[in-house]
């Protein structure tokens, strides 16, 4: 594998011609240094979490709730900066290539868990942590297998593999798994129909399910797994009553556990669903994963000060949707109506999505929505959804909303009338990542206000090893190389875009 | 006016009441301190900029031209931070409420210059600078008359009130005033038929009203008008070889001219007109716009080299629009695609309206977008057009939209054929400002990298004071105060949403 300088790209400044693109890619950044080593090590990933969904979040925190978000205190005072997401060959990352970025140190094409896409494998941080006496969590409200937790700990060509990403998990042994994703533990759901939790209790562990055992079990090691698939949205536990840990309530489970590790421990949480929220332009649910990510934040921060040898690092993967308030009457006046609308949303799309079935008729629909969302709909709205639940008719027709039905559902309630605000003018701009710089923070002892400016999701990775005094390198792969396997890969049917998925 | 504790809603804490609006606005945030002072001081304002424009201008240079911005490279390695934007009433500033946090340090109401709603004038910091003996120039891409500039200089409590802030330009007396707006300034197109070009030749203003001129003139007082309102976009500039000075030329002409001035001098700089793509949901505009803003911080940074007694502060004012490459194909990969297609781009929006006048038919919709846009129209996407041209329908419905008929230009050219990538992957959340916070760096010798962290917008009031020795404070007015006296105000006639206007 040959290492390119990419560099050199900017001595052709000026000139207009297309460029390899591997020369484009590569920029002089910024490579912070920590000054010092912690025992602990906390990255909290934020993901698909965009400059629009915190201004909102600080705006109803603020507004409706008296209060400053803890993330708001953090991004104010200590170390802060914007990261750059990028992966190998594309603009726009999806999670597995962000989660290597910070985790292998490298740059990846998008799809594989810590590995290139020539089947190099990369050695992911927190094996290292764990080869150097480590001990290790992972605590996400997605599939506990899912891509951002697992590109920490294993290497897999495919991030959608996730049967055989539990079966890596039993192998690699981690001392905490909390999150969703039953489907690729229970023998009655797994293909192979083997029973990881069997096999995990076997192997010492306390096997989880429900919120009570987690707060009862004093195991030392333990797999929890509360959901079918993802675990619900904070929007449908807070207020629709279903029986799931809070984020929050996770890593108050995690942390004694792994601080009781004489060797210090090294601990990923995620707020995974901020993503998922955001690929179905839901606002309502964002806004309360971001605030259930905050009171997460709050425990974490507070741990950082009663265990000061313990460095937390906040960043977020990319942003997606990019939903935005926006400025709403005269002169703007109206806008902050916006934030003040959103305390009528008490679930999530999903949710609703479940409620009304299959063949849902329009009074239903209008009935979800004035009940669920605070919003009277349309007669043609309704029929809309109507249409784009049963016959897969989705709107608006374009490529950018590609996570359907729940995007029509979305654009069915987008504010109309000007004379009348009883919609939140908050807008998404698509379903899909977006390519923006997103957030990055430090909290830990002895590291002053240092600013860390625009960098790499790669220097992440470089950040936890300084963190823990683990030095390593993985294989780099330039981007002409990945393109040129790429090329040679047997194509997907012509330019397929997402839908349905949740990258 | 009453001063009110606006940290104290944070004792409230937990609470969920609705909260009187002055309680949530404020939080504690961070006051960085320079260190140092200056001789000279620039603000460098992109107005409307959100990181969604940033990361398509980085991707654009990096990959279509083979370099990396002077802001990226401004952003990865000196002081860098976030603003808070919001205004005194709205979670949605506009950009005189915006101007007005900056130059006069406190939030005020939508709508005026600095000045309160109760009609409290404000001392906007260029004022403070010219009485201090600082020579002091703006120079714009927009009207320069218009709110960003505007606000640094002279109190009016109607933004849109150009053809009086012409006038207090007059009386004011900066050396150097460079923008668009032949409007406010000349005999024939004022409503009043003053001559104030005959006004400021009189003062002992060189008036120049070309590119050629602007470059020839060795007059050290300047009045540069190029246009009849905002001047032209870069991208119209560039490929449509309209005849106006770019903003590097602009600020070319300006520093050698304000750098005579022994006791050094005070200068705006604005690339004014990225907000108004954004607006218009125009991402060729706005990228092209956002590339000449590149080449004015070159050559800025470079002055700053060249002058260590200068202090350079880069800054948006709000974001506009959330323009962002969204992820598109199998895995994201081809999301790319999209900062290709944009070399297709080679007029905006604004110009191809003007070339097709007010009864375009399809065929000519087609042709325009064919050459402008390097888009191939479907028959229904051209009548679309040509139906919001003529008979103002727009397209698509709902009020984030409201720019038109420009917004519906910008939806026809969405990407809708999966199959068929030839269209740019870049949505745009809303034509309005949004809340997000934005960017702030600074640049000038003995700032070491410190961190600016999340910080208000009026915190740039304070850094200016910090630079140039000049302190003093303007009144605040709480929110109370404020909602109180807009209640009180005649209502304009229901909740009108802007449209067909820039904020």
């Amino acid at each position: 594998m040959k290492r390119r300088d990419l560099l050199k790209g900017s001595l052709l400044a000026g000139t207009l011609a297309l460029l390899p693109k591997a020369q484009a890619q590569g920029a002089p950044q910024n490579r912070p240094g920590l000054g010092r080593r912690y025992r602990n090590l906390i990255v909290f990933v934020y993901d698909g979490f965009s400059w629009e969904d915190y201004a909102i979040a600080q705006a109803y925190a603020r507004r409706r709730q008296g209060r400053t978000l803890a993330l708001e205190r953090l991004l104010a005072r200590y170390p802060t900066g914007l990261v750059n997401t990028y992966s190998l060959t594309s603009y726009v990352t999806e999670s597995s290539a962000a989660a290597n970025a910070m985790s292998c140190g490298v740059k990846t094409v998008n799809g594989g868990l810590a590995i290139h896409v020539d089947g190099t494998p990369l050695k992911p941080f927190f094996a290292a942590a764990k080869e150097a006496g480590k001990a290790v969590g992972l605590v996400t409200t997605t599939t506990v297998t899912n891509a951002t937790p697992a590109g920490f700990v294993v290497s897999n060509p495919d991030r959608n593999a996730e049967e055989r990403i539990a079966e890596q998990y039993l192998e690699f042994g981690a001392e905490v798994y909390l999150g969703g994703g039953d489907c690729f533990f229970s023998p009655e759901r797994r293909s192979d129909k083997k029973d990881l939790y069997a096999a995990f209790a076997q192997a010492g562990y306390a096997v989880v399910r429900t919120p009570q055992d987690l707060a009862q079990t004093n195991a030392d090691k333990l797999l929890g797994v509360f959901s079918e698939s993802h675990i619900p949205y904070e929007i449908d536990r807070r207020f629709q009553g279903l029986r799931v840990p809070s984020l929050k309530e996770m890593v108050q489970a995690a942390l004694p556990r792994l601080a009781s590790y004489r060797q210090g421990f090294a601990l990923q949480v995620e707020a995974g669903r901020i993503d998922h929220a955001n690929h179905l332009n839901d606002a309502g649910a964002t806004l309360w994963d971001v605030l259930a990510a905050d009171e997460a934040l709050e425990l974490l921060m507070a741990f950082v000060d009663q265990h000061p040898d313990t460095l937390l690092i906040v960043v977020s993967d990319h942003a997606t949707g990019t939903g935005g308030l926006y400025g709403a009457g005269q002169s703007y006046l109206e806008s902050s109506l916006g934030i003040d609308l959103l305390e009528g949303q008490k679930a999530s799309f999903e949710h609703m999505l479940r409620l009304l079935g299959s063949s849902p008729d329009p009074a239903q629909v209008k009935e979800a929505y004035r009940a669920l969302k605070g919003v009277g709909l349309e007669d043609g709205e309704a029929e809309r959804v109507v249409r784009a639940i049963r016959e897969k008719v989705y709107w608006p027709e374009g490529v950018r909303h590609g996570v359907q039905p729940a995007n029509t559902l979305a654009w069915a309630m987008a504010q109309r009338n000007p004379e009348r605000p009883d919609r939140p003018n908050i807008g998404f701009a698509s379903g899909q990542h977006t390519a923006s710089p997103v957030m990055l923070a430090l909290y830990g002892q002895g590291l002053g206000f240092q600013n860390l400016g625009l960098l790499d999701n790669t220097q992440v990775f470089h950040l936890m090893g300084q963190a823990l005094g683990i030095r390593y390198q993985n294989p780099a792969m330039s981007e002409e190389e990945a393109l040129e396997i790429l090329k040679a890969r047997p194509q997907a049917q012509g330019l397929r875009h997402p839908e349905d998925t949740l990258a």
